[in-house]
């Protein structure tokens, strides 16, 4: 279990600058993929294979003259059964795109300070290395390092995959100086740990670890134009801003700055910032902290902006190294989301792009910041991955919707204006736009959610549909059926199987100080509140939102409520379980590789469980406070069928299945591989045949469960006599 | 962790045959190693050395015409640092030997009928493979089959190990007809699971699972004397009767008889006798059952022989396949020890020879079954490993005890005459026998248990020594510094150090009612006991022997009670682990291997946690049972040091080791490695290093907080700071 899965809201709360409330601004092209209205439109309908084949851009870099760019996407191959990247070139003129390069493996993709050419990571057979890769797809090596540490799912892990097959790493992050004289590198090296003894800490820290993790040593080097290469440094593996580097240094006239990590007895560690001097050819420190900074983006003032504020609005302030604060008044978004491209600051700091995210109906766009104030660029959909020209004059972008495929487009900065310039993903451009809908509901307890509904294709008014919810926290926003928020729950072939589906966002914790007190109470960073609270504000008022949003598409005559399914994964999954066991309200249930929330799992994260529960499971006092919220203690509350798609065999995911199990309730637990027994699938899928059977898995579970529907073609039909089994047995009280 | 470790004590009054209460044969040779008067001895002083190289005798086979014969011990060799096999030849008569052979594994060592020649599974290098080993030392193979199924504790694994590193197995087991004429034999081949998608018990039996288990299919053949090879069958994994077969067939005038396992659900499945025909060429089922035997023998009126009865005596019976009962009268002994030969018939089946225990001083003997009645064989010390001519005339035994080194001896069975032939380790013949007295206790329970006081050298009456009791359940017998006994607890050069130490047993459950039925009750043979009874039958009359056998010796003014320390590994750490949380007695304990008890264990074997705490820990109505008993969650009623030295990273220990931390208790975990990330050190330790090491941490831990002792030249000298660290900060009720 990764602390992702454990604590994803409260991370959100605590690291993301997250708001809530519509754009309203300038440079808006309308969305047009809302209303109820249902239009027919030309095109197919969605199939599996374009759910799979949904591309994750991972990376886009503009060209110095903002004649070109080149972009990095992620895509399920069937005929290797991996995910893989690739390299695409766009003319930004003509919209001319050209595949430069594919490879299970390319990051960091930068323009070449001074040149033509970029720069990549690029795994070609020999790990993870640094190659410069030219306009005309020629491809030679900059750095290659001996590839020993290994990243992912993986034994001998040193950092966690998201969505990736285990990668061998050689070069691990590296920055080019804007004038392109200098070259800072990190390249890691697995230490294998001497055979010997281990004692306590190093017992305590294997608790019931499935994948043993590895050490390794980072290496800092800085590379002159002359070719002569410094070390600037060796790092343990304890230092995560090392080992994780993408090589974020902030360059300055002198030298760079750059982050390490001292280990400290007890804490996560301190944090200090190093600068290193061209001239001394050292570094020194010149910061330190042990406070985690998730987001740091300097003004045309010089200070730190941020976000602040609790409500509809958020005050965009800049505050200075001397505390001074500069308020750029409120506005209905919010600035330094993690999903997008984070900010730049333009040469003469008289300018600062930075990301920015609006309220209700969630889209990115592009925040300019100068001494004037702050002014939003937004497009039909969101921007998300930008790249600027070094001046920031102009911008190369991802745009896409929740019914807009993702396509490249460029935008100027100085009058605002997006212009299209290459579909990303021709095939999905084919298919006929399912009706999205963005909406918001406000619960039982008062509390305001935002999420999309999905149209059944053809939906015909006055008939009632069954209804799948489909949750991950707070991601549900105008992105393009994003993996991440929707995992393999097939939404929009769902839609097309004639299911509405309700892509549902939690109650953001910015919207009330009641919702932020528990997320800070549960991050560990603020004032203890009584179980109960816990309970309601953090699980209880999700389940809420869910059933409210659905029993109002049931006045309105949309939705049958005893046909109604629930999905999520992760965060979505702790919401998945706490409702199939404390309401009889959904039928059946898919829950995606979480657990937390089983006392199993206390021992593992100790303060975060007392924070939720007042106490340990066998602690007297606190058992109740279990009784009342673990899901694997309520299998007896109960009755709709529950199934558990799993990447690792989690402890938890276990208990809750036996526990079901014991209880009658019809359940599965299915576990997707990973490529071989020394490793295993990632949180988020990345082996596109497990993908698939898990989309298929879904499909056939509700199907079977909500619509008593049988697919004799199913690659799950082989389970229809189980799930007869589970069904007949069923207990009364659930029928 | 294995349900060696779980139910040991269990699992012991389960399947063993074990009696209380001394034997008084005829043909004893008194043994004198016991006795408080301290004699000096000529020779020289136990070492770490010493101990670490006490041989395992696994196995001795006696020529056809008794004149010779073959055994195998295993000897840590501290070059290869590996613990080798050695095969060695001993003349009967003369007494001259020879090591034929070694290797990392030698195993099965039996004579081939009508020949002078021995055959045994040997490790050459390709794996566990079946040899021929001549007299003169010639070894050439009889099978050799592809090695790819694993024992042992490492990835894949088939068979957990006991004290031996991972081995390949190419031939699983074998026997010959006693006419030479037949080879059965049985192959294993590793069978690579299909990488897919895994459901329900597929995962669930995952859970929290370190290293992945293996699949193999066994395969069991016929060879005739002709060459030509017969396929009998081929088993799953889940046949753990011909996985774990070590040949163990009944040959009969037609053919002979195995047993195999099937699967049900819900169950170990069914075991089942299999009938194979020479004439007919095949193999019937002709009997099954769902109980578990474990010790089969049938005596001269062709039923089954057992002991019987509870009380100071056993009734040794017969009871033939009709029912009907045949009591040959009441002995001081039992029959039917798992820890030695077994027992074998003669060929007119007129005359079944059998192991023994005495029950007082327990040592092992031959019982000789005949019409006319029991007669036992008895030795100096023991009679453990025997092998036998054909007729059961001779027998070539191992002879050792408690400061009996291990000889070869013969022993006539007509007469009953024991003839020492030839010393097994005459390094430890060189060592000045320590004082080891048998004696026994009755706790304030009234329950009786027996045991040695192993006498410091050169023991000064009137002078008070600190004092070790030392524990593993119920195996300290008549046998040489018996590592299943003592484990890493090196008690003889504790002896030498200047503490007493203190051997002892629990009470045999053969010795009460009250004893038996917890016992059954938690094997769930028996009806169930109230949790606060199972607590004190189980566990607190343990506690209180040791508690009350030291007490005693202080009342005889030979312990200083201010100074005494527990150790015990498997069943013996839950008897520290809980005797170190119920009292302040022990000062100081090393715990080896264990962890049953935990909470954290519970899901792994639910209907035993059950049985013991009347529901699982999160049950509200079972909870206070665990508060009263599980020793992580009564870590604030600790005092004394506590030493976990563990094989792997057990959730159990790591959880009794955190709470024991945050109560302020000094503590302190080891974990000792496998040979590689890939495989763990053994419950009993097999690795010499490891040995070694955790023999001298024990010294340094005991010295350091009975006797406030240090040694800078200790290899754990570097934790003195430590250690004094959590001296300082013990609270006050412990000083």
């Amino acid at each position: 279990m990764t602390p992702y899965q454990m604590l994803a809201r409260s991370a959100a709360a605590a690291l993301l600058f997250v708001a809530p409330e519509p754009g309203t601004a300038a440079n808006v092209d309308e969305s047009t993929d809302s209303g109820l209205t249902v239009e027919r439109v030309a095109g197919r309908p969605w199939t599996l294979a374009d759910q799979l084949s949904v591309p994750r851009l991972s990376a886009v870099a503009i060209s110095e003259d903002g004649g070109s760019a080149a972009y990095v996407t992620r895509v399920a191959d069937t005929a290797s059964d991996k995910t893989l990247a690739r390299l695409t070139l766009v003319d930004l003129e003509s919209g001319a795109s050209r595949e430069l390069l594919h490879s299970e493996w390319i990051d960091q993709l930068r323009r070449i300070p001074g040149s033509n050419a970029w720069s990549a990571l690029v795994d070609r057979g020999e790990g993870v290395q640094l190659y410069r890769i030219e306009a005309d797809g020629g491809i030679s090596p900059i750095i290659i390092h001996p590839a020993s540490a290994r990243f992912g799912e993986v034994d001998g892990w040193l950092l966690r995959g998201f969505a990736h097959a285990p990668l061998t790493i050689g070069v691990r992050g590296y920055s080019w100086s804007p004038d392109g004289r200098w070259l800072f590198y990190i390249t890691l090296d697995s230490a294998r740990e001497e055979r010997g003894i281990l004692v306590d800490e190093e017992v305590s820290r294997q608790r019931g670890v499935r994948r043993p993790e590895g050490q390794a040593t980072a290496s800092l080097y800085l590379r002159g134009i002359d070719g002569s290469t410094t070390l600037i440094g060796r790092r343990p593996s304890s230092d995560l801003y090392s080992i994780g580097s993408k090589g974020d240094v902030v360059w300055t006239k002198n030298g760079f700055e750059y982050r390490i990590m001292e280990p400290v007895a007890g804490s996560d560690g301190r944090r200090v910032t190093m600068a290193w001097s061209f001239a001394e050819g050292r570094a020194r420190e010149i910061a330190s902290t042990r406070d985690y900074v998730y987001w740091q983006m300097k003004g045309p003032r010089g200070g730190q902006l941020g976000s602040e504020g609790l409500g509809d609005t958020r005050e965009i302030v800049e505050v200075g190294e001397d505390g001074r604060r500069h308020s750029y008044g409120r506005f209905p978004f919010s600035i330094g989301h993690g999903a997008t491209f984070g900010g730049l600051r333009s040469p003469d700091g008289r300018r600062t792009v930075v990301n920015i995210r609006s309220l209700d109906d969630p889209r990115f766009g592009i925040g300019v910041v100068d001494p004037r104030g702050v002014r939003p660029i937004w497009a039909r959909g969101s921007l998300t991955k930008c790249d600027f020209t070094p001046k920031l004059a102009r911008a190369a972008c991802l745009a896409e919707g929740q019914a807009i495929p993702p396509s490249i487009v460029t935008v100027d900065i100085s009058s605002g204006r997006v212009r299209h310039v290459a579909s990303v993903s021709p095939e999905h451009e084919k298919i006929a736009p399912l009706q999205v809908q963005s909406r918001s509901w406000t619960n039982r307890y008062g509390h305001k959610v935002t999420g999309y509904i999905v149209w059944p294709r053809d939906y015909v008014q006055g008939t009632r549909y069954p209804a799948i919810v489909v949750t991950h926290g707070n991601d549900a926003d105008q992105r393009f059926a994003l993996q991440d928020n929707q995992w393999e729950y097939p939404v929009q072939t769902l839609a097309e199987r004639g299911y509405v589906v309700l892509l549902i966002n939690e109650a953001s914790s910015r919207l009330n100080a009641d919702l932020r007190a528990a997320d800070q109470a549960w991050g560990l960073q603020g004032k203890p509140l009584a179980p109960d609270r816990m309970r309601e504000l953090l699980w209880l008022t999700g389940v809420a939102s869910f059933e409210d949003a659905v029993l109002e598409l049931a006045k309105e005559g949309v939705v049958d409520p005893a046909r109604v399914g629930i999905a999520g994964y992760s965060r979505g999954s702790q919401l998945v379980n706490v409702a199939m066991t404390q309401s009889r309200f959904f039928r059946a249930a898919s829950s995606g590789d979480g657990g937390f929330l089983e006392p199993a799992m206390a021992a593992d994260m100790p303060d975060h469980y007392v924070a939720i529960f007042g106490g340990l499971p066998y602690d007297p006092k606190a058992l109740p406070n279990y009784l009342a919220l673990s899901p694997s203690l309520r299998a007896n509350e109960a009755c709709g069928a529950i199934l558990q798609q799993v990447a690792a065999p989690h402890v938890a995911s276990i208990d809750f299945y036996r526990a079901l199990r014991k209880s009658g309730v019809p359940t599965q637990i299915s576990l997707f591989p990973g490529e071989s027994s020394a490793s295993d699938e990632t949180h988020v899928f990345h082996i596109p045949s497990n993908r698939m059977a898990a989309m298929q898995e879904n499909i056939a579970w509700f199907d079977y469960w909500l619509l008593d529907k049988r697919d004799p073609a199913s690659p799950f039909a082989d389970r229809y006599a189980k799930w007869d089994a589970m069904k007949a047995a069923q207990r009364d009280r659930c029928r």
